[in-house]
């Protein structure tokens, strides 16, 4: 079953091809500076032998422009991979904001597309270029499912006195003022690796997702009961450029008495904050560099970004009432040794005892680095979205609905 | 030793007079509507037989006539107390707002009083109305030392890594834009009461504030590492009328898309946030008889309020790596059993274990209310801010400093 995953951003086109049961894609891609000039489509092939890499510069006025190109490589005589596009039983398309309206991945119809399109105050960046990449799939690739699969969706479980926020209820009622969190397919891909690892499918997991963006969730029996980003993907732990967590008054006081206007304050909280306002960087591996050079901004970065972690991961086992494992995942979670230490430092009352030397190998696949003894797992497992988007497609396809 | 304790408020002044070592004020009295028509002032006077109120309705111009007021009842031919206001040998203000520059309870000389103003756009509405309390009490009592216990002062020690906020760092060295926390005085008190009856100076505590306003604390040695409220006394629990934690994306998604302004949002979260914006009312004893009664938004509004602190249990525990007891405190801490049993509800993985019975028993004094087994204790200690202003003002004195 061929199933084309498609993440539509407002310049830019990432997507991969999976023949399903394969798990590894067929090729991958990114088409940038849509739009602009001198537009980049980067494509990869994989085969047995490795991959081939081909890179075009070209102008490309929008995003059908873009995917059209993207069909050509993909039907190339000589690259490609299908003989057209009907090949394709269903394109997968990642979007951000499912509202209340999808707990679960859906085929797009007329009515799911006006759906989305009422969501799109509550995601004013990303749900337009995803509604933009189905419009653009379904001229493309006219004879496949569309389907949608919401990064809100996993967390539509979350109680409702997990969800809610002490604001007057009419603004939950009419303005869908909750708590909506992200990530979803990604904090459900690994829950669900990491309870067929740990054999429990009951299991008690907090599942810490540290990308560019960062965000935690505490899951049990595949199911999520909380998460730490909220109504937008600004609340929680401390991100790359985002402050994470931070005492609404401090925006009052910027706007009041510092002289800010909101635009200023936003734009601070979610561009300049973070491991950039606290190290100048919010690339971790700078900033560890700069650590390791002695750098006083950046280890106190670090702490402050581990210290945000333990304190969910005690929450969370407040929530779970303990927990079977932590799931450490994407790419500074997969990658990041230091973040995990400190992050598990001096929670043994909880069960969790880290193996340094196996927290200090840098190894693919899914690797537990605990101590034996340690009565909490913590497991480092690669995420796969787009994997998981493609599976999740297929799973619906199967299931006939 | 007379030690005049002064709670000073725009409109309003408290005071209770303590002749120390005894506990029990002889004197307290409330001073409202300061500066408008029909300003009233109640003042109980305790004997061994009970208590003795006068109440008197007067214009009152001023904090200054307010507190000459009061002097006239301290040293009533009939049920004063003080022969005059030179037997008062300290006057013990509450100041909200220390900054960094108090860590300690201090002697007000011209420079004090400076840094206290300089301070004001840190608690615009607290510290100058403190600072107008000193003013006159310095008039009134013109003999008495004039001592400052700040409520931030406690949790000055909270390691960088918990104060600050991941935002540029020229907003903290420049700014002051920190973690300062508040009930600082109630957090000291109750803890120290805790370590006592434990017999264990070193205890690892979380202090439970619950009163119109609510925070907690980690407590290690005496210690505060951590605590709920931030910059402002805005973030953290579920208040009476204040949101407590909430992604700041709601603030600019209701000023950006829903046409609020700044002060709008301010006003929703600090004045129609809270239990009053879930429940409708912001008092728990109605919200209680409310919930009794069938009311779901009550039993929500309920839920949400204690989930909030069993989370900040969890990562408390976290931070002290494991927990020897959780003391319950203030108005709602010291008599709610409702919300003690739900934000203990399934710790025991931390080894808190809750005994209904003693839960719901209402007694005066320490009480310990956890099960004999349970690991944790769980104690309920009344708070006493202005016996703890009294004693520390003793004690500075005493130290001869």
């Amino acid at each position: 079953m061929n199933i084309f995953v498609i993440n539509s951003g407002s310049s830019s086109l990432k997507y991969q091809l999976f023949r399903l049961p394969a798990e590894q894609p067929l090729c991958s891609g990114l088409v940038e500076r849509i739009g602009l000039d001198n537009s980049v489509i980067t494509h990869k092939v994989f085969t047995a032998d490795g991959e081939q890499v081909v890179r075009r510069t070209l102008d490309l006025p929008d995003h059908r422009a873009g995917l059209q190109e993207v069909l050509q490589l993909l039907t190339d005589a000589e690259i490609g991979i299908l003989r057209d596009p009907n090949e394709v039983e269903a394109v997968g398309h990642r979007v951000v904001h499912g509202g209340e309206s999808f707990a679960a991945t859906t085929i797009i119809t007329a009515e799911v597309k006006r759906e989305i399109k009422r969501l799109f105050p509550l995601a004013p960046l990303h749900n337009p270029a995803n509604y933009l990449g189905i419009e653009v799939a379904e001229q493309i690739f006219p004879r496949a499912k569309q389907i949608a699969v919401f990064d809100t969706a996993f967390h539509q479980t979350l109680p409702e006195y997990a969800f809610r926020y002490a604001v007057p209820e009419e603004l939950y009622r009419e303005q869908g003022i909750r708590v909506y969190g992200f990530h979803g397919t990604s904090h459900k891909y690994v829950a669900a690796q990491a309870a067929a690892y740990l054999g429990q499918p009951e299991a008690r997991l907090i599942t810490v997702h540290l990308g560019n963006g960062c965000s935690m969730a505490a899951v049990r029996g595949g199911v999520s009961i909380d998460t730490s980003m909220g109504f937008g993907p600004l609340a929680g732990l401390v991100m790359g450029t985002r402050s994470g967590d931070i005492d609404p008054s401090v925006i009052f006081h910027l706007i009041g008495q510092l002289g800010y206007d909101v635009e200023q304050v936003s734009n601070l909280l979610n561009k300049r904050s973070g491991m950039l306002g606290l190290a100048g960087d919010s690339d971790m591996r700078d900033i560890g560099k700069a650590l390791e050079a002695g750098d006083k901004r950046a280890a106190l970065a670090y702490e402050l970004y581990a210290y945000r972690i333990k304190k969910y991961i005690g929450a969370y086992a407040a929530v779970l009432n303990g927990i079977d494992a932590v799931v450490f995942t994407a790419g500074v979670g997969e990658n990041d040794a230091l973040v995990r230490r400190l992050a598990c430092h001096e929670l043994d009352f909880l069960g969790i005892q880290l193996d340094e030397a196996k927290n200090n190998v840098r190894a693919p696949g899914l690797r537990e680095i605990n101590q034996p003894e340690s009565r909490v797992k913590i497991l480092v497992i690669p995420t796969n979205e787009e994997l998981e988007i493609a599976k999740q497609c297929a799973e619906l396809l199967d299931s006939g609905t």
